[in-house]
């Protein structure tokens, strides 16, 4: 099963394909939608999903896993990470992929086994379990390859779960 | 000009279409578009999408004004309407228009003339200025014609700070 992972935000978007099959991991390709700082956030929602699309078409993963939000403290970039995450949606669901949410704790927990874990620990366990020849940069990465491991270990319930509820 | 006035939500758009020229309005479409409740997240926001792309084709609008979103109680609530709007700019992008963003208290400054007006006097004072028979239903509908009369009112000047910022 062909996996994207996905971490939303309005200047960095996350990538990373995995397929996952007999319990083992194989990397298809992974790296970062990134739009430029004093671009009109229109403009970046629409690069997004330009480059969302094409990554969509060149992989054709089956479903799509997507790191849901909190909002702590900064409201007003969380307002455009959302916006952004929208972008996400809905490329995957035009593209006819399944779709599911995980907690950055679910993550954490399906990654490294403790859902309080550091990001430095996720980081260091996708490279090992994707056998990574180097920590993917930037963070966003690591941690959309961090959503697709987690989906690979509970998808199946999840997906089931979601389209069920 | 053409404007088309956005109240974003996931559950309902408000939409109105005015056409602003020597000082008067004229109404060209209002309604709203509604997605199921119970329905997954990315379908309600792939229907967004496309009835909203609709909607542009047909009042061929040159601009785009929308409400600018603020989080006070409900966060949860309040990622989904950003997500829903997240939709709503990119359409507005794809299709060419110029997009401005409006505060609550901008638009109701703007249409009332007091920027701590009660919603009831923003719809009253919106059917009045743009003489519709009725008070636009559901409220989201009522909302939208507001901000597009607000964009009316100090749009060129908010068109002309956004696109040099």
């Amino acid at each position: 099963m062909v996996i994207l992972g996905i971490d939303p935000g309005l200047a960095i978007v996350g990538w990373g394909v995995v397929d996952y099959a007999g319990g083992r991991f194989k990397t298809l390709g992974y790296g970062s939608i990134q739009t430029p700082a004093g671009t009109r956030t229109e403009e970046r929602l629409a690069m997004i999903y330009k480059q969302l699309n094409a990554i969509i078409d060149h992989f054709n993963p089956a479903e799509m896993a997507v790191e849901e939000l909190f909002f702590t403290n900064n409201i007003t970039t969380g307002i455009r990470v959302a916006e952004a995450r929208g972008i996400v949606l809905l490329c995957g669901e035009q593209k006819g992929l399944k779709i599911a949410e995980y907690t950055p704790m679910q993550v954490k927990q399906a990654v490294v086994g403790y859902g309080k874990a550091e990001k430095k620990q996720v980081i260091a366990m996708v490279t090992n379990i994707l056998r990574l020849p180097a920590p993917p940069k930037p963070d966003d990465t690591a941690d959309a390859l961090a959503i697709a491991v987690c989906h690979g270990h509970c998808g199946p319930s999840r997906i089931a779960q979601y389209f069920n509820r």
